[in-house]
């Protein structure tokens, strides 16, 4: 753990931007200082500890508590800054698109030094990009947006995880595969919140011809 | 790892199972096809986790991918059939109690085979049997069948496990100790749900004669 | 483990006292006494329980499965005389209080044993002490009691594992700085509850001079 890798980086990045939209999701609850940090750090450092769990390594930032500080640091300065954005839902929206990129690669990576295989590679992408968010969500009493009807975000991290595993079949190198990860689930997110792009629901009826739009 | 053993079964079915009730719970929410998926995982995988995190094993769907195919197909068939069904909460209560009566006795055998004391047994059959169900219920935010009034449910998974103690007790065999709780907690649980089987609720202030009815 | 050591003593006071805080949760959605023994247990062992998976070691109640029946006992007491209770919320609420007193220095006093450094202490502290409850209000679908608006808790919890670092630092024994960490914690939680002690919260728009109060 001496040099500076990219699976550092990737988790120092998860954390801070995750801190933030945890820390905005308490500025939603009204909360005081502390309870800023309480969240940003819930929701900074849930999936990978989830991750790390399951995988039974060292949980990442029992190993670095640098990234407690840098998600505190996160949550004071939302504490004492929010009110300057105009819409602190749409910063969530996009700052939790932005996380979700550099933790789904995070995930990737921890589970390839793991040596695992490609379906533990594309399911630890998925808990550790989307479980931060489900925590802080389900804790704020907000509607999960992995539950979000209509709107790309499993899809987002399971099609990046996709990406890192095809690219390293196809011979790419470990970085340039998580960069791909990172791209992949980054254009998808923001197309579906920026520009509506999703997959067909499940409707309990599906339209029949003549029938009146529900 | 290699014979596929009365646990592997145990497992599967409660993960096939589980993942259908997920699938269910996604299915009233309206998500797309990967969101069944994320959802069917949770439910399935959600108790066992738990368990194996608490013993410190190798979580089962890491040492075993294959039960992660299971869920999703199980998820994927859903999605394309469940508008067939007339209720999906019926169907969601019944593959509840059925992946209930699997992994009651998967908790139950993993603990066992672990070599855990009876206390654990019980709570290692309640664990793996309700968490699962528990997690899909929070994060779908349905009211969670285990805190349903007037429901046996954290019932059920006791007597089932406590079931399968005393048939160890009574020198039942491995394999005939784990059918009994199967058949306690799937009686019961039946039983709850269609004949309203029921033990006496908490009421903060007990009947006293002649007062009206509440 | 033979002793009986100050760690097991805020062990067992934690557990107790979790218990009947869930119990009387329970008692607020009218479960039947199963269900008041899992919420039990679900809140007295929950915050434990995280630390120890975090921190890998063995799972509290699993190596000494008595401070489960702790938690059963405590939660068949509440059923049977929760209707004598004046006001179950308000004694939910000062249960919680002593709780928090005992959980945080046991979190603490574990990360100690572990020599981790201080930042593992304040947030095994803070984890310890609020991840029971959290998961006693998710389940129970109430507002999170760290969450509540305008009343100390996540601060409570994190003065008093400060205090308990500070308190070693300046040279007070293992069970002073414990003792101290206790005593911090429940005097800013009661303030806060029965004072109104608070910190500043965040506020979208900073009140301005002449503005009207909202």
């Amino acid at each position: 753990m001496d040099a500076f890798t990219l699976q550092d980086g990737l988790d120092y990045a998860s954390v801070l931007v995750f801190a933030l939209t945890g820390a905005l999701a308490a500025s939603r609850s009204q909360l005081d200082v502390v309870g800023f940090i309480f969240i940003a750090c819930l929701t900074a450092t849930g999936g990978g500890t989830l991750r790390d769990a399951i995988l039974n390594r060292e949980v990442f930032w029992v190993a670095d508590p640098v990234v407690l500080a840098v998600a505190a640091f996160a949550a004071v300065t939302v504490f004492f800054t929010a009110h300057l954005l105009e819409s602190r839902y749409r910063a969530l929206l996009w700052f939790d698109a932005a996380a979700l990129s550099v933790a789904v690669p995070a995930g990737v990576a921890v589970a390839m030094a793991e040596g695992q295989g490609w379906p533990i590679l594309l399911v630890m992408g998925m808990i550790t990009g989307c479980m931060g968010g489900l925590l802080r969500d389900v804790v704020c009493n907000e509607v999960p947006l992995v539950l979000k009807q209509g709107e790309l975000y499993a899809t987002c991290a399971l099609a990046g995880s996709l990406g890192a595993v095809l690219g390293g079949l196809a011979g790419l190198g470990h970085g340039l595969s998580l960069l791909l990860c990172a791209g992949i689930v980054f254009t998808l997110r923001a197309g579906s919140i920026a520009l509506g792009w999703r997959l067909p629901v499940y409707r309990s009826h599906p339209p029949s011809p003549g029938a009146p739009k529900r």
